[in-house]
């Protein structure tokens, strides 16, 4: 998390209480072991582990309800927690409080094949979710990487491999149902594939990191699992002509299914981690979905694009078990990044760029590492322009952390310079705080006066997605 | 507008001192007219057009912004104005105040092919922009059937019949600049396909009909133009069969371009209206888009299911003359009916269901209007479960008029129980508030709050979107 903010917390809030009236709701399920306050503020990053006061593990809605309620009356945050797999420190209790694990909520209420959609509770997982699917013929492609809970994904608009064809978590729910900050339930949204009625509530949902309500469920889109999927791999004599394949791949508008850079230092990485013996050199995993004809199609055009950036078009893959085997060593990169860099603690980064900058602003981080002596794995899903950096510094030290986090800096700096974001698919939390005034400036007044309506006591999910009040310009 | 609910106005408003400061703002470009204010509050069905007290022409972002200030300083209501085609008293004036006309501010500022994406202004219309576009390759293309502005369209979340394949303008704005309720000038969102940056303030813009700020800029996601398109018509025996065959079309995630539904009253007037000779039956018109290959695969496949549910797979049109004189009828059925109709006026709903309850929806319809020897056209967006009944009264006939509302309400109420929408498209404007509690329950006390949050004086369109707090159950 780079360059945190200090966080300004309530001064009235009854963390004593909350605890009683949650005991006597809850019984066991009210955790204040340390051991699992801290798993419950921990992630995968060298993020601090802020722990809460105590756990609520709630098993319905009106329960969810009830604890907002209690909360709420005692002026005590609240922070939603699904599978913990989030990178930006959402999980963190800055201010202490309670932190509302819903991952018992995880039933998968209703499948209707014939809508194309589902309902599901939010803890239920994206791999719980595509195993249940598995006999309908659909599936649900939103997928970051991790078994994320659909309510964290949803709460941090998550995408990841599949959005380049399928969109992000924005593009792909319909409907939620939402405890507000003073204990009312609402529903948004509808069946129905579109609407112009009222405000957009789902969406503001979608991203709002718990900060707004806690969502107790989520109506999906679901999607046809195609007739046909051909994966493959194609490397590169450099980082820029692998940018710059994808970028001409985008934009005559080839339906790519997934299309993904990983670059030499990670390929290295990832042959020793997943047992493989690909080039080291910067290297796109792509895949492509649809009906056979149309898909050969889609290959060969593929394959002149690579040739003309000096690429070496690879093997294509169309067996399910070759394919699965490709893309769990893409999704195993952090792993074999960790695994590079035994008793390290990583960081990783996250920034979106406009499809045309991708090569540019790639190239130039690759240039700002090599100029700060870092290394780390540089990868991403870059037919959204949206890549990663992932690197290593040892657990005590600071000098090495601080030496990350200000070319992390720079990266936010340098995509924002573009015209892009801070961050394409991780969110805020507290980790990226320090860049919305940036990126958003006035706007920030109209999201922390969304905040005020809808969270007037601010208990939920505090100090995140909005920055202290104070770095904010004025007038 | 079906059953408008009353309205309560501000008590303090100044509008005398409102004009004379916007006079000295923009001299000629505050019009007083009668005819001018008229027009500004006339739209094409039978709605009251309950003129502004005056018209200002901006010019500007600037200009906005000081329009804005001086309406709040002078608690005066601002209703933003474009080309005038929305269908719910949107352009309504019931408090009075100032219609903000910005279709002067129609310029396009920037067309960047290499990111699929442009910049316009909000009163550029969406046939303005595609001829501007027409030698990039690229086309925008959400098409609401009128010739709307850009900025309308955001506005009411517009979209029509290519949102089957391209969404709507949900899905296709990327950023925005907008004028805040107190002048300040704010941008949403980013050139980046995708963000996990903060509360997803475009969207909330999207569809809010002007009453959360005023659009003057948009940047619009653009796509490219299709290698071909087959456009075709096929007939059914009945409305069941044809929606089935759209059930299954969907369902099946055959990728049309646009699936459209007319009835046979529909076809009949089309017919007189276009000089067309189509068999007067229930008749979809459908458009394939991509590579010849796939499309042909995609036809075939097609035709089986219309067969299948016993329909007659008409001529298939791939000449852009063909293609554009069929939609060119499937656009002016709004015209057709009124010519079929002469001397009357019209009301046009609008709702949208889950796919799968479409054909029940239309087919209970049906029989309500022959119960109630109602006739119209049924015509709609039908892949997406869209569809629109038009019909006629005589202008002082208003027990006709109070029989067609009375079919429109039970129309929505058919749609909300199942589990759909009060409407698809064409926003709730005046002309819907009586629906919105029974369609969002308690999420209407979130749109409040939002709407007190970001225009607390309550100027920015005034009676649109929220019904009168009254109307809301409490507790």
């Amino acid at each position: 998390m780079a360059r945190a903010l200090k966080i300004t917390c309530r001064k009235d809030m009854d963390v004593s209480a909350a605890i009683e009236r949650l005991t006597s709701l809850l019984g066991e399920r009210l955790s204040l072991a340390e051991a699992v306050r801290i798993q419950h503020a921990d992630d995968p990053t060298w993020n601090p582990a802020l722990p809460p006061d105590a756990v609520a593990f709630a098993e319905s809605e009106a329960e969810v309800a009830e604890i907002v309620r209690i909360c709420a009356d005692c002026r005590v945050p609240l922070i939603p927690y699904g599978a913990g797999t989030s990178l930006e420190g959402h999980i963190a209790a800055p201010c202490g409080g309670i932190s509302l694990d819903l991952s018992r909520m995880n039933a998968i209420l209703e499948v209707r094949p014939e809508d194309l959609d589902c309902r599901v509770q939010p803890g239920v997982t994206r791999r719980q979710l595509n195993s249940y699917l598995r006999d309908t013929g659909l599936f649900f492609p939103i997928d970051p990487g991790a078994d994320a809970t659909i309510g964290g994904m949803v709460s941090t608009r998550a995408s990841g491999t599949n959005a380049v064809r399928y969109g992000t978590m924005a593009e792909n729910v319909k409907a939620l149902r939402v405890v507000l900050a003073n204990g009312e339930i609402i529903h948004t949204g509808s069946r129905a594939r579109k609407s112009a009625s009222g405000y957009d509530l789902t969406r503001l949902f979608v991203g709002a990191e718990g900060t707004l309500g806690i969502i107790t469920e989520i109506t999906l889109k679901l999607h046809g699992i195609p007739e046909t999927v051909i994966a493959g791999i194609c490397n590169f004599p450099d980082i820029g002509a692998a940018c710059e394949a994808v970028i001409e791949t985008i934009q005559i508008d080839l339906p790519v299914a997934r299309i993904e850079l990983l670059d030499a230092a990670t390929i290295a990485m990832v042959n020793a981690y997943s047992d493989l013996d690909l080039p080291e050199r910067p290297t796109l995993f792509v895949e492509f979905a649809g009906t056979g004809t149309a898909i050969h199609e889609q290959i060969e055009i593929f394959t002149g694009i690579v040739q003309d950036h000096g690429g070496v078009p690879g093997t294509w893959a169309e067996r399910e078990e070759d394919r699965r085997r490709l893309w769990r060593a893409r999704h195993d990169v952090f792993w074999a990044a960790k695994s590079a860099n035994p008793g390290m603690v990583a960081m990783t980064t996250d920034v979106c760029v406009p499809i045309s900058r991708l090569a540019e602003c790639v190239t130039e981080t690759q240039k700002d590492m090599r100029a700060h002596d870092l290394s780390g794995a540089i990868v991403g899903h870059v037919g959204d322009g949206n890549f990663h950096v992932i690197l290593f510094a040892p657990p005590n030290d600071d000098v090495q952390k601080e030496r990350i986090e200000a070319f992390a800096e720079r990266l936010v700096e340098r995509a924002l310079a573009m015209d892009g974001t801070a961050t394409g698919e991780h969110g805020i939390g507290m980790g990226k705080l320090a860049y919305m005034e940036k990126e958003h400036g006035r706007a920030l007044h109209a999201m922390r006066a969304i905040k005020q309506a809808l969270d007037p006591l601010n208990i939920l999910n505090p100090g995140k997605v909005l920055p202290p009040e104070t770095s904010l310009h004025k007038g």
